[in-house]
């Protein structure tokens, strides 16, 4: 049973368009380790692809390089358990364009399912999403680098998790550690 | 109530004694954005300290130069966040060094709690350790880098966490990802 929720949940990192530093929109670098570390929580938890969502042709070209190294480079015959995780990065231009591949691959619109450090209209707490991703095809859920995703991608949720709160009031969590936690409290087997 | 939990949980990151590629004994070497990561989900959960256990007079060095910038110097200044995780950080030689300063600042042994991503004797489920550490007056929670903890930390353990399973088989978590879900399974407030 559990294991045919999680197959049905893709999830994207949002590049462009993000929060920076003073509010603007902008589009950040990429950052090595999350593609690492989020392709690894997401084989560990039965994510079916991890999109890395940017614009930029040198941005693109630097992913491509770090995927190649580990899918088919050297990198995935030193390390066969890392290429295992990498086997699920695809590179992406845009939200719309994962729309499209999802509606290609699956004949479906995937849920779109948002996450913010901060209070979000249309939340759900996490025992709710999980039964609602459970009775969803497809869900695709969505986090966002730099200070977070960017007003024109929250609205277009079907839904939002909450927030993360630990037991302190501090909000500013890697977003390698929030896609761990949020996998665990939607998809964990404990 | 649970905020009285959190703040008696302190955690180690151990360099050496570890396990490497062949199964031997090795030291690690330090990695950026654990100091990063973890000490932003330790600020987000309540840890106490965050040790960076390593030896190594240079890797040493190297910690202290992160944490110099990050608690006192431009990094401080530049985000205040960042510095009020990086608060949490503190070097240490090796695990007895923990202990020997855990006696001295609060007068107490704490319970030595081991992770792993293997089976580990004297295992106790996440439920039962939330409330054996709401009981104890002072747990220390220890990952390994590498390939994780030697046996002779492992062998040290009043206890031990379940390796952490998503929905697969696949157990290659990133350390980073580790702390945050184990930090969220015994300390969330959902």
């Amino acid at each position: 049973m559990a294991a045919s929720i999680n197959v049905k949940i893709d999830i994207a990192l949002i590049h462009y368009p993000v929060i920076g530093k003073q509010g603007e929109i902008i589009g950040s670098a990429i950052t090595n380790l999350d593609l690492h570390d989020i392709a690894r929580t997401s084989r560990t938890y039965g994510i079916g692809t991890y999109y890395i969502v940017t614009p930029y042709a040198e941005q693109q070209e630097l992913v491509r390089e770090i995927m190649d190294h580990w899918q088919t480079g050297h990198g995935s015959r030193a390390n066969p358990a890392r290429r295992e995780a990498f086997s699920l990065v695809k590179l992406a231009s845009s939200l719309d364009d994962i729309l499209v591949e999802t509606k290609k691959k699956y004949g479906v619109q995937p849920h779109i399912v948002t996450t913010s450090a901060h209070k979000q209209a249309e939340e759900i707490d996490y025992s709710a999403a999980r039964i609602k991703m459970a009775d969803t095809e497809r869900t695709l859920l969505i986090f966002g680098t730099a200070h977070g995703l960017a007003p024109e991608i929250l609205e277009r949720a079907d839904y939002a998790l909450p927030a993360i709160t630990g037991t302190t009031e501090y909000n500013h969590l890697s977003v390698r550690a929030a896609v761990a936690i949020v996998c665990d409290r939607l998809l964990n087997r404990m």
